[in-house]
């Protein structure tokens, strides 16, 4: 009885749900410097308020800002001026009623001054006085303390991704090391009797190992590592022992290739062979990208991809990618977030119902207006790929879509 | 007389307009394991045909497509199964009419058969004998020689970046070492009397670097190296010293910080006695992000940033990071292709004539629509650009933007 019987296609949501169940990897330190893009491992919480003084965000005087009410050019209001603030110090001066204060952008606000006149709105009348022209209120033109960050105060969550201003945050705090997760590690093994190292010049009937570099970036472009472990033949010894050396370090196992009724059943084999592994997922319905097979590995997941180029490309980026940021510590909120961007359809699609499709289009742009344009072609070609500039989904339940509706483009 | 009186502020077209002047950097060549969101930098030729043979995309019978001709279930066509193909192996058999030949997926399409016949659609009578219950047409199952690239075909362009699919056609080709631009390197100069390095206590009226952090990842993201020289006192002396340093390795020179007159005069002095220097830009019409200075400094670029921390991130989206992109060899029309959504406006904003506005806002989700949220709030604070999810920008002509309006959202 062949092992195809034990199991029967399963639905995109469904292998979603099997997938939610991997547990996240640990975490480690690294320098804030090369923290962007990783996702941060605990929730940083501000030591100290910022500024921890009120700041001028202009250049002028600093004052009170009753001493200024009613100002205007025919009424001036006049000031004594008693000092200067010196950037990156300690205002050593109070400022009372009718008197000013020299101050810089970014200085210190002395005691008593609540306010700063911009230099445009002041005159010096001479080394002492100056006259304002216009009544400012309290706290124009000041930062208080606190005011951008407070202390106690949470401002970044466990599982958020770190860009380039929260890398600014951490580094406004001194969070000089910052706990991440680990990135995941993906081994990825190619099989097939016929593919060959891509630096060896292919027999007749060989062809260059293609589908472990597409995979490789793809891993790397979600947060993954990526371990290629090489091309295995399409035997059970093999792809056993290749399994086993890709289980002692990562986190994920690929294997693809191996499309041929023959080479998936010695993968269901090998999966069977290991050690505490449970055959979740065999054939997922969906268009390209059906002949997927998805198991349990103790704590670790593997996945058996299809061998058309196209086909491995979508069964990662809607398996394979959700995983990876999942278990790499992704908050669910962020998890298969997408680039993506809306256009109109530019023909019909026909499509069956009870499986989802996927279709590559490329966009172009009609009088303002985007149009994407389905790659039609086999899914052993990668040429569409690279023609691509991304993928539209047609639902479960649609039997296709219309020319002139309006579609969500997920960009690759 | 102020430096000042010189210039007038630029609008963001006239700057643009000034850094297409500065000319591409050169190339290197390496490994495609490493090429992911890397510029090529020559065009990409096949030199073979991929496949090089006839390859079939199923499990099945290679067999003449004529001889299957009328078949049915009532009236199968009878075929002599002469042998077998090997994975990976050039066929060295060949087929007439009435024979057929084993071939897995992926396997070589033998000389005389034109066709594969699913296994699904033939039954195996005894060793030698098979019934085909369908009719094939000719090149069914068949990926053609060189149906996927073409030999002496361009497959990438210059100026392309590097996607995971691009990957595998350079994989697909033997192209194990991959000619790339080389990544811009960006020099990071802090000043202010008052920051101070992350790794310190900030006395009173100090604070701690946030832009060199903020810019350095904003730099690494579009595909530049930050090299972070520190930070420098707001004197000449060491502005002068610090640029003329960055300038040994560096393409382009951010100097961020120094939002008094006097720290942009320092700059405008420095950027004056340095060799082969010209002023371009004074000031941009831009909200936030004004004062802003521009400088080519021989073959290389010069910005004298805001120090308020959203004004910097603003203007280096604006202006550095195309500079990044095309001195990093990205051809025109990948050039400010942005990750954008489009939202409904929650409320009006005002604008003023004459410049154009950059209004952070967060993304909502509410009935199934994307709305934008402005925060308003000082361009000093890092916390709105941490709350932000992008930027909406408001025409340089346009008195703003009423509520319910459709913008589009750059995310960040």
């Amino acid at each position: 009885m062949s092992t195809k019987e034990f199991f029967k296609v399963s639905s995109l949501e469904s292998v979603l749900k099997h997938l939610r169940a991997f547990p996240q990897i640990g975490s480690e330190t690294i320098p804030v410097e090369e923290s962007l893009g990783r996702i941060l491992a605990e929730e940083i919480v501000s030591d100290i308020d910022i500024p921890d003084f009120n700041r001028s965000t202009v250049d002028g005087y600093a004052v009170q800002a009753r001493s200024t009410f009613g100002a205007s050019e025919s009424s001036p209001a006049m000031f004594n001026v008693t000092g200067k603030i010196e950037m990156g110090e300690p205002a050593r001066i109070s400022v009372k009623a009718g008197e000013a204060v020299k101050i810089p952008t970014g200085g210190m606000l002395p005691d008593g001054a609540d306010s700063v006149v911009m230099l445009e709105h002041a005159e010096l009348l001479d080394d002492h006085t100056i006259e304002v022209y216009k009544s400012a209120f309290p706290l124009q033109h000041v930062i208080e303390i606190g005011e951008d960050l407070r202390k106690g105060e949470c401002i970044l969550s466990r599982g958020q991704p770190i860009r380039p201003q929260e890398m600014g945050v951490l580094a406004a705090i001194g969070k000089s090391d910052v706990p991440v997760f680990k990135k995941p590690i993906v081994a990825i093994i190619s099989t097939g009797d016929e593919i060959v190292d891509i630096r060896n010049v292919p027999s007749l009937g060989q062809l260059r190992d293609v589908n472990a570099y597409t995979l490789s970036g793809q891993v790397k472009r979600v947060g993954g590592v990526p371990t290629y472990l090489g091309i295995g033949r399409d035997n059970f010894e093999e792809l056993f022992r290749m399994c086993k050396q890709a289980l002692n370090n990562a986190d994920i196992v690929l294997v693809s290739g191996g499309s041929s009724v023959g080479a998936r059943d010695f993968t269901m084999e090998a999966i069977n062979a290991l050690s505490r592994s449970e055959i979740l997922v065999h054939g997922i319905s969906i268009s390209p990208g059906k002949p997927t097979i998805i198991a349990r590995i103790g704590r670790k997941a593997f996945f058996g991809l299809p061998g058309h180029i196209t086909s491995a490309m979508i069964v990662f980026m809607k398996t394979v990618q959700p995983l990876i940021e999942r278990i790499g510590g992704l908050s669910e909120k962020y998890i298969g977030k997408k680039r993506e961007v809306t256009a109109i359809l530019s023909r019909n699609i026909a499509s069956v119902q009870g499986r989802t499709d996927f279709v590559r289009v490329n966009l172009v742009h009609d009088e303002g207006r985007s149009v994407a344009q389905p790659l039609l072609g086999k899914s052993g070609l990668i040429r569409t790929m690279v023609k691509a500039d991304g993928l539209i989904e047609i639902d479960i339940n649609s039997e296709g879509l219309d020319k002139g509706s309006v579609v969500t483009v997920e960009l690759f």
